[in-house]
């Protein structure tokens, strides 16, 4: 049971986005310019860096939603992302992401911990300021919503199922469906 | 040095915020309605859950501003904030501050922390939904200005004067003063 009321059966951020919508028009606002807008890195990559932060925070509701998104955006090359979970040191992605999710990685646990060696590895396989400022501020804003989303528990659908048609509604309307 | 390029001499969170606006509007539309909008929490306690957050986060330039923007919003009980930041566990507040710190603090940890025993005590001593909804989403949300300020490696002022105007600033004028 949440620790407030909210909504039924409005599952993870919705129901609060949807019982305070004040500051919900807002988290709306800020996952869709950072997970939708113009960006050096595709959508896929940006949900990847967000199901990898929130595998990280242990957010099952987050984790689920946006690994399925990132499967969705992936198309073909879908598995990447069980793969980046289970060791993103290892698997098979570009120098660049391997790179940018070892920031995430550092945000996520404490940002201070981010060195100027760690942005520069991530520049020579090809990063820019644009590439380096959206994994950081992905990375901190999924330490938000994990915290917002298990903070005050929550409905967390247990069936898979549910957290496929949610992939594919946020990888194909985004995140301003109205509240 | 900061980690990406950022205009020259703007401090802290300032700095992104001015060179990514698609973002910076969000976060302080964010910032603006949960520390200054509606909320059973004064501008003041709020101000203080940010400073006490900020501050278990190690993040310099968040502590020095949100607690310079509560002992302006506390004014002649500014010395709480200093006293809260040693040890809220002791320090003269209010049973329902205390209560709600303790959930803040759970919050900025791992936020599965919060128990329903938590939040009952909380209620017990007066708090509401809304006042609990906004510790937890003030915990959480300067759990990502934190990172997003440290993991850039933002301009830090070491000048204490700086922060008692920015707070001053910030209790008066709020988070939306163009970017």
């Amino acid at each position: 049971m949440s620790h407030i009321q909210l909504p039924e059966g409005v599952p993870g951020i919705g129901g609060p986005m949807m019982a305070y919508p004040e500051t919900g028009q807002h988290l709306r606002g800020l996952a869709q310019a950072l997970l939708r807008g113009s960006s050096s890195l595709t959508t896929g990559e940006r949900e990847m860096i967000a199901a990898f932060v929130s595998s990280g925070n242990h957010c099952v509701f987050c984790f689920n939603s946006h690994a399925a998104a990132a499967r969705y955006l992936l198309g073909e090359e879908q598995s990447l992302v069980d793969q980046v979970i289970a060791d993103y040191q290892v698997a098979p992605i570009s120098n660049k992401m391997r790179a940018l999710l070892a920031i995430a990685d550092k945000v996520r646990r404490d940002a201070r911990l981010v060195t100027a060696e760690d942005v520069a590895l991530a520049r020579e396989h090809g990063a820019d300021d644009k590439a380096i400022h959206d994994t950081v501020l992905v990375a901190a804003a999924f330490c938000m919503f994990n915290r917002y989303v298990d903070g005050l528990a929550t409905l967390t659908p247990q069936d898979p199922a549910a957290y496929v048609e949610m992939g594919a509604m946020l990888a194909t309307k985004g995140y301003q469906r109205g509240n």
